[in-house]
């Protein structure tokens, strides 16, 4: 049984990410991080979904992000957003991909893992630069040096099953794999009992999902 | 003045890094993680060493490596080790030098930053994987296209000066640029007091560098 790292944010796309290697057998680490996100109630839908879906083990790395700064999601004195706008968003958080992907490259070579799975999307992906072919291309290469692994020459696969995939077809691809939605957090701004704002760009990107999807949305949204 | 990320972990190459740095008149912001090691005294001599020479600002991020383990550095039960032995040694931390890249290339973005200085060291460099020039030159095409930035088409500048220095071109480096090495912690089990063992890789790589320099060793050692 190969085996994997699994990035788990406990959104609707990496949930996905889970739900496709546990269908194709692959022995799943899941990766959380608790970078200081406003949405923490992530924290706790990523636990949630690990158990529900037998992943072979779930971390949570502590990340001070918070010392960077320069994003919506790691500066409380950064309002959300609540309409997508021109270019890069502020929910953009610097290099992020490139540091949750470096970690789980450090905790697949302690597990000696063949795969690193990451629910990056290109089609509807928010104007994020590292969420790009070219970037996970480049990582890819990258990953292949850095390692004890690199030494001979390959690193761990970095595995972009969504890469391509539409908000709908990711939602599909999940139900059609028994994946409960109503587990996953997407909103920037979930409150303590995970319900949704409704308003910010990754709500309205899952509620379009689900829409054009022609799926109920099991989304537990706030009463504002 | 242009403006640079510096990665300080407090030890002999970083510091010297930093000092040749701010001789090339760069505005350098320094950057040190708190990362579980061991050897926590780097983290006092960070701070001390960027006061001292004079850096725009330094920056500790908090970063839970322990979750990951697999090192002798981060993880209490396994011992550090005496002698140099063959391959990889088990004070190499997996993927730490792409960990600390990664989180130097988010600061870069947000401060816009144009170059990145790290003290990687390839010739007598204990056989860590992320020390290697294919390494780095993997990391920097990685940096071209991750970031804001990337989307024009570069990134930031990964500076590597020691790159093919030994240790003892280093010393003589810093020591022609006024770098009192005496506020340098190298040694990878120090004590509270910032003295070193003598005894461990590090400590013996620093030590016959300044055998080599043909210089007074400023080194406070504990007595064992």
């Amino acid at each position: 049984m190969a085996r994997a790292v699994v990035l788990l944010s406990g959104g609707l796309d990496s949930a996905t990410c889970l739900a496709l290697a546990q269908r194709d057998g692959l022995e799943c680490h899941t990766l959380a991080f608790d970078y200081g996100q406003r949405h923490r109630t992530e924290l706790v839908a990523a636990q949630r979904l690990a158990d529900s879906m037998g992943a072979a083990s779930h971390r949570v790395i502590e990340l001070g992000l918070g010392t960077i700064g320069g994003s919506a999601l790691t500066d409380s004195a950064i309002d959300v957003p609540e309409s997508g706008g021109e270019g890069i968003p502020i929910t953009y958080v610097p290099a992020r991909n490139t540091i949750f992907l470096s970690l789980a490259l450090g905790l697949a070579e302690v597990l000696d893992a063949e795969q690193i799975h990451i629910g990056i999307n290109s089609v509807d992906y928010s104007g994020y630069p590292d969420c790009r072919p070219a970037f996970v291309d480049a990582f890819q290469a990258m990953a292949d040096v850095a390692t004890k692994a690199g030494t001979e020459g390959h690193g761990p696969r970095i595995m972009t099953p969504l890469l391509n995939m539409s908000k709908a077809d990711i939602i599909r691809a999940g139900l059609s794999v028994n994946l409960d939605y109503s587990l996953t957090v997407s909103c920037y701004q979930a409150n303590e009992k995970g319900e949704a704002c409704g308003r910010c760009d990754s709500c309205r990107l899952r509620k379009e999902g689900f829409i054009s999807a022609g799926v109920q949305d099991p989304t537990r949204y706030r009463s504002i």
